[in-house]
Parts: C-alpha cells; structure tokens; sequence
C-alpha cells in the first residue's frame, strides 16, 4: 500500500487536486494520498521547500511526493526526481527539490522520460502521477528515467556567524498558522556557539532573552497565577522542526494578531542574536 | 482498520498535519484518517468542543478522536484519553473534552502515562499519535495510562428558562459556512416548555414566529410562486444537530451576506423565545 | 474499494463534510473517500457543475459522486441518480447534474425512493450517503429509486459565433486559485471556425493573438532573457479541459493580483475572437 503526498499551490476550491487523485486511483486503486499542502502561495518556491522539508521525514520510507508546482517544463527545467533517505521528490527541477535536499546525501537524481507521452498544460497529471504510480507499484526508477546530474540550486537566505563568533544574523523564512514566526537559524547551530553564555535575541525593537523548549515551558507555574507568563507575551522557542521561532504565546492571527503582525516582521526580516 | 479522526486549529497551510498523518501510517499503514477540521478558531476550546460534538457520533463505535489544540501537558493540565460510547477523545485536559461528553455517562477517564517519551513541542505526535496508534492496534488502554478523576470543565453559557417557563434565554454558539447562526436552544427544551403555545423567538430586533424541520419545508410550495417565502428572507430550523438556528435563506455569507452579518449576530449575542 | 467522491458548499470548517464521512464509514468501512471540492460559493450551481465536470472523468468508473449542495428536496426537485459513462451522480434535481452531463448520453436518470427514511434537515446523510453506500456495496440502483423522466435543465451561457463566423463571442466561466479567467469557448469550437485565419482575442481593453497549448510554450527560450516573456505578461492558452483561458504569467492571486483583478475580469463577462 504505497503511500503519495501531494504538495501543490493549486488552492482547495479548483478541480486540479481531486483530477490527480483521480487518476491515481485509477492506476492504483489502494494508494494512500495524502494532502501535505494545497495552500502554497503560487509559485513561492522556498515556502513549498520549507513546508514539504518539515513533512516528508513524518512519512515512512518508500513514500512518494509529487511537487505540483511551477510543474511544467521547459528546456531550461525537466521533470526529475530525486531519491533520498528512501523517499521519493518527484517535480520539475525548479529549485525545490534541491531545497529540500540540498544537506543531504542524495541516493539517485534522475530525469523523467516516460515513453508515449503527450504533455500538455497538466503535467502534474501527464507525467508525475504515472511516474509516482509506476513507483507505488513497485516499478524500477531506471525503466521511465535517464540519470541526470543538472540539479537546479536556488539560493535562500542562510544564517551567518559573525563578530567572532559573537552574534548571529538570520532571517525569517516562514509564518506559520498561528501568525508564529521561524527564523533560519537551527537550534543546533546556536547550540554550537553559544558556550553557555547568555544572549539576546532581536526582532526589530524587541529584545527577548530565554528560548523555551516549549510554548508551556514559558510558564513557570510556581509563581502564583498573576505574576505568571500569560497570553498576549512575547516568547521565543526552539519549534518541533529544529528552528529558532518567536511567538505570541496563545495569540489568534485572525483576532488579537500573532507576532508576524504584532511585531511586524515578514518573510526575510532580519533576526540577531548577540551572546553578552 | 480503525478511523482516526483529527480536529486540531493547525490550519490547512502548514505541515502540521501532514507530519501527523505521516507518523500515524508509519505506525498504522492501513489506518483510516479522517479530517475532521483543521479551521478551529486558535485555542477556541468551545468552538473546538462544538465541531467535534457534532461530527464524532457520526463515526463509527471504536474510532480514535486526536484533538490537536492546546495540546501541550502542564502541571494543571495533562493528557487524557476519555472513552464514551465506544469512542475514544485524545487531548490535553484543558476543557474540550468535558464540553464534548458532559451530557454523556463516561466509560473511562484516563492520564497518559506513555514510558520512556520525550515530549517537545509537538505531544500531537509525541504522545496522542502513539496512544492512538497503540489504541488502533488493538492494544489495552491500561498499558498506556493511568486512572483520573480530575477532568477539567470549564463553563458554556447555558440556556436559562425563566419568566414562570414563559421564557427561554439563550445565546449564539456557533456561525456557520453560511453565516446561519446556532443557538445553545435545543428543539428537546423548546418543545418541554411550549404546550402548543404560539411564540416569538427575538434575535436583535427580528422577530420570528415559526420555527421549521427543513429549509425548504419554509417554503410554500402550493401558493404562486411570487408569493412565496424566498432567498433572503429570515427563518428559524431546528438544525440537523437539534438546534435551533436562524438563517437567511439561500444566503451567500461571502456576497449577500448571512443571517449573522445581517442580522449583526455574534457569538455569545442573546436569543429570546417568549411563549406567549 | 468503491470510491465515492464529495462535491459541496460546506466549507471546511464546520462539522458537515466530517459527519458525511463518518456515515459512510459506518456503512462501507473500507470506501475510498475523496474531497473534489468543499469550497463551493454557497448555492452556485454554475460553479459547482463547472469544478465537477472537470473532475468526475479523471476517476475510474463506477465512481459515486455526491453533490452536496441545495440538497434538500421540494415538491419540485427530487432527489436523483443520474447514471453515465459508468459514473454515479447523486443530488437533488437543481439542475447541477444536467449541467455536468448535458452533451453526454445518459445511461439512467431515476429518482430516489428510499423505503423508511426520515428526511430532516441533512438530506446529504439522510439519503445521498444510503444510496452511495447502497451502491457501493454492489447493490442495484432500481432497489432504491424508480425511472424518472424530469431532468431539471437550467442555463447557463453559451459562445456564440455570429458575423458570418468571424467572431466568437464568449464568457467567462470561472476564475481559478491564481486569477486565471476560463472562458466558455473551447479549443474544439475554436479550431472548428478559425481556418487558419490569424485572430484577436479581446478582453475588455486587451489583446491578444496567440492561444498556447501550455505556460511555459508562450516563453521563446531561443531568445536572450531579458527579451523574452516572462513573469506579469497577459497570455491566453488552452487549459488542461479545453477551455480558452487567460491567465498572467506566474501570477499570484493574493499579492500581485491574477489576470481576473489586473484585467477586471469577473463571471461572465463578455470575450470576443474576431478571426481576421
């Protein structure tokens, strides 16, 4: 029972997301899909990156992920997939796979070419879905790809250590449902310079000085309840996914505003931390 | 195959989900996962009550309900499992699942007591998946948990009779996709109190006198037809949830407006019955 | 593994689309159940015919498709089964159905005639998912309805080719999740009057001259780069259901706008083809 996720920005109201699992229904009639995202912001390449990288690893190996985005090629960008860790990218070779990728070591990266097809404007459907299902049914990677070495890097901001080792610049590379806001800089990598000291972290003018292993860990709960951590407080975390992240704690984006809005800080704003 | 439902305030962008999805069939392949919403308000615990209220008597005995929401345990709140009517809610103590079952007799109420778990930021996964899965396994609840008697209510507004049973006070639950407006009235305490009586039920400065088992049972099919009730006109149903709900017929929430945008109805906005 | 498919205005949030899912399993514990789309504007059958038209087709046959929208019957509408191309269409008689299959032979039209049912306000429950599930499990289709000759026939507007066939004149049909405007012309109807004649496409201001078969087909790569197309630039193509479409290269609805806010594109307004 082969599992295939479908990462697309293709929205959830149009026909596109039910015509793909039509058709893999139809060649595989016990395949499990799954929706990782449908709500990807047309052709914003690092968002489909950042949320497919965070899901992928949740499946077990052997999955299959379709990239239903910016799908079609071009003579600048085939059709590839990438084999890693056990599971399968399949997309246009746009930059996201690599992405996605990009710090792992990579088992296979191939080029589609699927005998007898007649591409037009729904490639998803005309090439990635018979490659995931010719897959999902054990098929060999070789008989509908030739090995391919073009993997299109894009670049994306990376965090950066500098006044020796002292400070730490990053970036907001997402906000996530609750108006959340993740920086690039890993836990790991403030783990490896912070040497026990203690630190600041700036976003625009607020300076936060603790970052929580989790969302409650914020509260200390000794304290009697007024004097206590509370909603509508600004705290930082190391999130499930390994990143730095600030948040509102219990804060609704859609009511009172998360930090996105409470802070002002949009994609690509500048994170500093200073270790003291 | 056991179901797994989910109802968590996630959203449908985020990888959030997908990483729960994805653990699920890692250790359950063959397991049914149904969304139940992923659109809860953040952290609107009678909202989320509401929603799954509604939707988990649906399902068929022995499904797993996975509440994602204001899920972290703290010292005040941990993680439970309560079993009602052959159903088994997952969530952190925080109120949701006494508002759900609190008209229910309850089979068991459980503390999790999962060994050898490092929670983070993420007891979703960390803890409900694994009870869950362990659950559709088949496996024993006692192996997983310990017993607890301290399920956590918390207060909804209830209706109030008064008025020598002349009177119900009642109040706005819930807006709908459509902008129809549930009441906390159920059509079982509306008919305890009629005795045949002719009433008007006040919502603003709306007054409705007929309260009807369908929409279109609102429509008199045997008078002209430019004499009919029609789209835009006000009524009041006992909802498919036993309700009562006001409604603007054929409304559009997104163009024309809904019943609780044109009737300037929120949540929590009191509704008056007078039997008269 | 019958599939049965759920085409509705219910949204995504509330409890609606979870409690017909529910139902289903209860009686047909191993169906593979498909979202086409929730997202529906209340009450549009134009919209809802137009999304399931382009999607029924891509799922095997012997596929169930539930219309849940304007559900409930009246008098005038009934509920019905309109069985064709070996797939199942269940839905009230709004003239959704006939819009779906209106140039195609149908193989039975009958009207539902459930023994014991007690219809309140969720007909979709009440009676579409009894008939699905009834079918699903292999039962026949005439234990449960009977022969019905009524078929509700709404418009909706068609291209017409006037001016001794030198002008098309169509409508838009539906904008999708990036701003593209779908017409009702189709490259059939086209291709039938243009005779090789070069032409124009007009959309209100706009011209245009060329319909390409794909996106990435309007982007001459021969060509250095800063003289090609590219991102921002109007092109027309034939889209992957064979309606002319306009669309912005690589828009994105919600910041830089799609061709329906840039051109001002709204349902059915008028294009016109003038073959020159």
């Amino acid at each position: 029972m082969a599992i295939i996720t479908l990462t697309t920005d293709f929205g959830y109201k149009d026909h596109f997301v039910a015509a793909i699992k039509g058709n893999i229904l139809k060649e595989v009639p016990d395949a499990t899909i799954v929706d990782i995202s449908h709500a990807i912001s047309p052709l914003d390449t690092r968002e489909c990156a950042y949320i497919l990288k965070n899901s992928y690893s949740h499946f077990p190996e052997g999955s299959i992920h379709i990239i239903g985005m910016d799908s079609e090629a071009s003579i600048e960008n085939g059709h590839i997939v990438v084999q890693v860790e056990g599971h399968y990218f399949i997309g246009a070779n746009n930059g996201i796979i690599s992405l996605i990728t990009k710090e792992l070591n990579l088992d296979q990266v191939v080029q589609i070419t699927l005998p007898n097809v007649q591409v037009n404007s729904f490639p998803v459907i005309e090439v990635f879905v018979r490659v995931a299902c010719h897959l999902a049914r054990g098929g060999k990677l070789g008989v509908v790809s030739k090995p391919f070495s073009g993997l299109k890097e894009i670049k994306e901001l990376e965090p950066r250590v500098t006044n020796d080792g002292k400070t730490i610049l990053g970036n907001v590379i997402y906000i996530d449902n609750y108006g959340n806001v993740v920086t690039n800089i890993t836990k790991t990598l403030f783990e490896a310079y912070r040497n026990g000291r203690p630190f600041e972290l700036i976003a625009r003018r607020q300076k936060i000085k603790a970052i929580h292993k989790s969302y409650n860990s914020f509260i200390n709960y000794e304290l009697p309840e007024n004097q206590r951590n509370g909603p509508s407080d600004l705290l930082a975390i190391f999130n499930s996914s390994g990143y730095i992240e600030i948040a509102i704690y219990k804060s609704d984006l859609k009511s009172v505003g998360g930090a996105s809005t409470l802070l002002g800080l949009t994609n690509d704003a500048m994170i500093t931390i200073n270790f003291l």
